[in-house]
């Protein structure tokens, strides 16, 4: 879809040096701008290259706005930012187009309940029950269960299944093969027999808006209550998170780790990948936590912007020295 | 389902104190109940909560007995596991019920045998000559390969993959997502050519009663023998289990835990989540493996009962002193 | 599928001693192999109990030419390999047969591209300008983006999800489950609101010739650029990698590994299972790391044929005399 720089500028924020006229279609890295692209640098170091690459514009931080340009520049001072949002208006979501609202192999169930401008994909399964909120995209071959709500502007990649009973606020996003609302992994373990049987695994999972879910990954519901995910916060490929934990908002979760049970993580905190969390634990507020970093059951992590690492996990200067003595005596 | 307290008493084995009449139609947590609710406590410390929350009847253990109640009591010497028991008769399947027996966009081979009782979901696929024991549920959208054995009242929810000749037995319950009988990970290297080369993989996964599996979990046939997941066995999401592992009874095993080929888990193991076992190791009877515990290839876990932690694993009470010593000599 | 043992000798580079018009069906172990199906042996050691099963054939090394043997035997200079070879040449690929080549129920764009001998599952989806090649497999219930491109005689399994735009080579294996193409995990934080928006993720993947890839793995697009697996690579089940990765050619990831973003892995590298990597970390040619090991963002592992273990990596033997150290101490 294409733009004019003031029509970018205007709504990213930046302050436009050059012809406003100018029309771009997309973003692109430096090494593979057209003209009819955009680029951004966030350091000087890197602004010649941008100014010599085929990119139609720069956006750039206040540091270009002296140099002598030979192509228009949109300073912001946040530029990466600026070009992500740039890179959002210039989309025209082609990467998930459908041409019917609601496609003829789509087995919508007659008391669901949709509301306008949503797109059900291919062979796409809604339940019962359930609420599709507006402008709304359900790939193909997803399965929604049963009295699941989701809100507007959402977009499940193909394959996402939810179980009946989850909620899903505005603008999440949920990507290929992801389940949402899997029963928890709780047993109760008969004294006698020596067999585990079932523990009720019947609470509920609320994810909240803006909140984003990569491929494959599984959160659980609640065992009588509920699991929740807090607005804003971003989730890799191949994450597990157990049932009741209670994640707050915006908390940055890479990929592949894993939270067991009943786990608090408090917002702004960052967890690296295959980072293993023990059940009860609990992460405080803008604490992070290295990559395989492991927390034991019932331990708190607490300081905002402290960076804990190991496992079990330490304050990461401690580590590092702990690691650096092991080698050195290791070495005598 | 509504329940008499007395129905219940009868069918968990608990002792009834208070108005048998009553009628119940779920279980709670202390905080969410209703008078329509069931709850249960472990110890006394969290009775008054129990008999203070608006529950119809509390589940408690033999020291609730001579307590002034306000409300009926059912006793038992294994509350959680009467209550587990009581949430599974209450519960009418109401998260995953279906209005037809085979759903009309299933496609089932001609040659598929299917029991009486099944429910075949939207849009499954059922292999030739596939068999799915009577009262089997297959969830929307699961493919189910060719000459595959599916036992009794097994549970499939949506999206599940079985490879063809995989067999489960009796009460299997599996996961959205999850793979069953895939590929094993075996290549042969050319000496000459340095490419790797697939080794066939055309043995079987048998899993036996009783066993859960979590979603996007993903479990390898044999090479050339079986892979086996031994009854009562449960098993969290997204744990892969490699080609001929021999899985035995009543294991646990957590998420996102992975073992590779050829391994053996005695009877009554508990495995941790995030664990990694190499090729060939055993993990004798009632060992127990802490998170993110790794053991190396040929090596063999003995000691029921005992903990393990760390990799490579080490009895927990020695990985713990390795790691007070090395956190003392650091802080010199 | 039956073949003479002259043919199977021809086939696969063997010498046959014995007699040739013997025909055999498939492989197996010792322990199961029928007079219909060919077995192999390594070294000497097995050969007794090779001879002495059930098998209508040996495959067995050089020193098995001077023995007097009941039975056929091919001798070959890598008789695991041979065995392999035979093993592909006797199947009959009956694991995924279809009947009809495009099924009805699938679905599949009037603007994609099909060669001849493709064959489409069950209700598959296929994408816009879509083009597959000859005798190429497509599962039941895979969704194919639009404007992806797939080479000739590929295989993917039942529920694979292809983003848009995505690439494959020739004889690609794909099993069940996995996610190619999905977007990577990269967002920019609003330094005012705290949060955070979605960088793009608009660039492509890139599979190359012979690579296979396991259940319920993911693997993203590149952000700007693209991501690449180089031909012959291997990756096994759940395993993640991140945007912008560059994987070598004949490089084996076993099972759970992880890899953040902009990575390279150059050729023949090996990674075991549960392995994770930073960002912008390079492991070169011919480096092997164990099981768990992790690389911080930034670091290079090098060595061709050098073992690293550990998190940081280090060289097995520094690992190794580290952890025997600690040991050593802690008992003092």
């Amino acid at each position: 879809m294409k733009r004019t720089l003031q029509q970018i500028a205007d709504a990213v924020g930046a302050r436009l040096l050059g012809n406003g006229k100018i029309e771009v279609h997309a973003v692109a890295s430096l090494a593979r701008a057209s003209a009819e692209d955009l680029v951004f640098v966030e350091d000087n170091k890197h602004l010649q290259s941008a100014l010599a690459s085929k990119a139609g514009a720069v956006i750039a931080g206040e540091f270009a706005s002296t140099v002598a340009a030979n192509k228009p520049l949109l300073i912001s001072d946040q530029p990466k930012l600026a070009f992500a949002r740039a890179a959002s208006l210039l989309s025209d979501n082609q990467h998930y187009a459908h041409e019917a609202a609601v496609h003829p192999t789509a087995i919508v169930d007659a008391s669901a309940y949709l509301e306008k401008d949503v797109v059900i994909g291919e062979r796409a399964v809604i339940g019962a029950e359930a609420a599709i909120g507006e402008g709304t995209t359900i790939g193909a071959g997803c399965v929604i269960g049963r009295g699941v709500k989701i809100g507007k502007n959402c977009l499940l990649y193909p394959q996402v299944t939810l179980y009946p009973g989850t909620s899903l606020g505005d603008r999440v996003i949920v990507h290929a093969g992801a389940v949402l609302g899997s029963d928890g992994f709780g047993y109760v373990r008969d004294r006698n027999s020596g067999r585990y049987e079932k523990f009720p695994q019947i609470g509920r999972l609320v994810i909240e808006d803006d909140v984003e879910i990569g491929a494959n990954s599984a959160i659980d519901r609640g065992a009588l209550e509920e699991t929740r995910i807090g607005r804003g916060t971003k989730i890799d490929n191949l994450v597990h998170i157990g049932h009741n934990c209670q994640i707050g908002e915006n908390v940055i979760i890479a990929a592949q780790t894993g939270l067991s049970g009943s786990i608090v993580i408090e917002q702004n905190a960052v967890l690296g990948g295959q980072v293993g969390i023990g059940e009860h634990a609990r992460v405080e507020e803008g604490v992070m936590l290295g990559g395989q970093g492991g927390v034991l059951p019932n331990k708190i992590l607490r300081g905002n912007g402290i960076v804990f690492w190991g496992t079990p996990a330490q304050p990461v200067r401690e580590y590092l020295k702990q690691l650096a003595t092991l080698a050195r005596i290791a070495k005598k």
